[in-house]
């Protein structure tokens, strides 16, 4: 990493830290911690920085979630967490607009407060298990039966990696809409540039000052960099050899996990 | 339709005729002819015109395909039928490909004959009910488990008609694949160039006296007039308004039905 890093890493203030693949590696099982992660959100937390978790989990509610990596030791609360269903929620309230949701049945309770009768747009956030034909299908109908389909996705990642393997993530699903609707859907959550401008503000760091550690190389990675942060990508998670190969996203630096990413960070201050 | 076409629609020697939208409308119940179209055939092949049946149809076997339109009245044999899955056992034959394959159980038995053990490459067809979940990711991960993913797409269609609704046709899921493995799939079937080609040699006709007859803008009428033929859209099937103002592509002419294309061409003659 070496010099040109301990520059800008020493002014720094605030981390945006993704979580799936930086603190832990999901799965059927709830998922298990990456070797270091808790101890280095603790330690961030010592240092005085300022720390956001910024996910495109939308498998569960915060408060699941939360609850979840609470669970396996990390130090983290509902409250210091920005993830695309509350953003894409104040979206639908702004513009008036009634989703039909292809969504995880434990996502739901985050959109209990937003009428959903007679939809004028489709919300599609990482299903899972409920990415059948059927409902696929039905958002499908919806949408082509508007006049101007409007689609909106809870992030656009390509997959995830979960214990027992990679998983097509929701960006696939909604190329599949696209695709077949001729439209372009509207991002909620990274890398779309609002969704980290309102992590930041939620921080109170300017760009400038915090840096994104993350394991997708588009939407953590570029997202961040787009926003004028400094970013780096760790090798765990769905990390691949051939990132480091990016033909647009070069991360500020690449460090083995989040533990060294700390190590190095605190060790700049 | 007028004097221009009158020109051209003189010196036809043959017609391809897509199937779904254009003869039938598709369905869980095996679908139900559309009005006139049973007749047409009947004509055209009285009429001295070659004739060929060009369709992307993966989600059975040409003989069950086949047998399912005689049910129909449909004077039409397995011979003159030109489709994806007979196209794509000739390519993966010619380059060694051993596939996993993600297609409809009813279309298995077309590749009978091909080797499918420790795959290179994934063909994926109108899988319909087999495109689940599971299913979608385990092509997913063979495809990016490969050193250069080669994906074999057995047509590109956007959607189409059943009985009971629009249903996501097989480029949905194409374009889901392209976009997690960062690959472009290689189609076969419409509106691929090689595929009319066969289509054309299978009938002995050049395309300059070759009308196709399809209700998808640009899978049929697209496809084939990128191959020097005429094409017309019906207004039966997946026909919507808004193909009228396509912005790449415009048909020769459009007739409301399989019938009356019938009639004017045979007018003509």
């Amino acid at each position: 990493l070496g010099g040109a890093m301990a520059a800008w890493a020493r002014s720094v203030r605030g981390l945006l830290l993704d979580v799936s693949g930086v603190l832990y590696d999901s799965g059927g099982d709830g998922g298990v911690p990456i070797a270091g992660s808790v101890e280095a959100v603790r330690r961030i937390k010592a240092s005085g920085l300022k720390l956001r978790f910024c996910t495109n989990e939308t498998q569960a509610t915060r408060e699941k979630f939360v609850k979840k990596l609470q669970g396996m030791g990390f130090d983290i609360s509902v409250a210091e967490v920005t993830s695309p269903a509350p953003a894409a929620c104040r979206i639908l309230k702004e513009r008036c607009l009634r989703p039909h949701l292809l969504v995880h049945d434990d996502l739901i309770p985050e959109f209990a407060e937003i009428d959903k009768a007679n939809p004028n747009c489709v919300v599609i956030g990482d299903a899972a298990e409920n990415f059948t034909y059927t409902n696929l299908n039905e958002a499908f109908r919806i949408l082509i039966g508007m006049e101007k389909p409007l689609l909106l996705s809870l992030g656009k990642g390509r997959y995830y990696k979960e214990t027992d393997g990679l998983k097509l993530d929701v960006g696939a699903y909604m190329k599949a809409l696209e695709y077949a609707c001729d439209v372009q859907a509207e991002v909620v959550g990274k890398p779309a540039k609002k969704f980290f401008e309102s992590a930041l503000a939620e921080m109170g760091v300017p760009p400038q000052q915090a840096i994104m550690i993350g394991d997708d190389i588009v939407n953590d990675v570029g997202g961040a960099q787009r926003c004028g942060m400094r970013a780096l990508q760790v090798r765990t998670g769905k990390y691949r050899p051939c990132d480091e190969n990016h033909p647009d996203v070069k991360p500020d630096a690449y460090v083995n996990n989040l533990a060294e990413a700390v190590d190095i960070i605190l060790q700049q201050m």
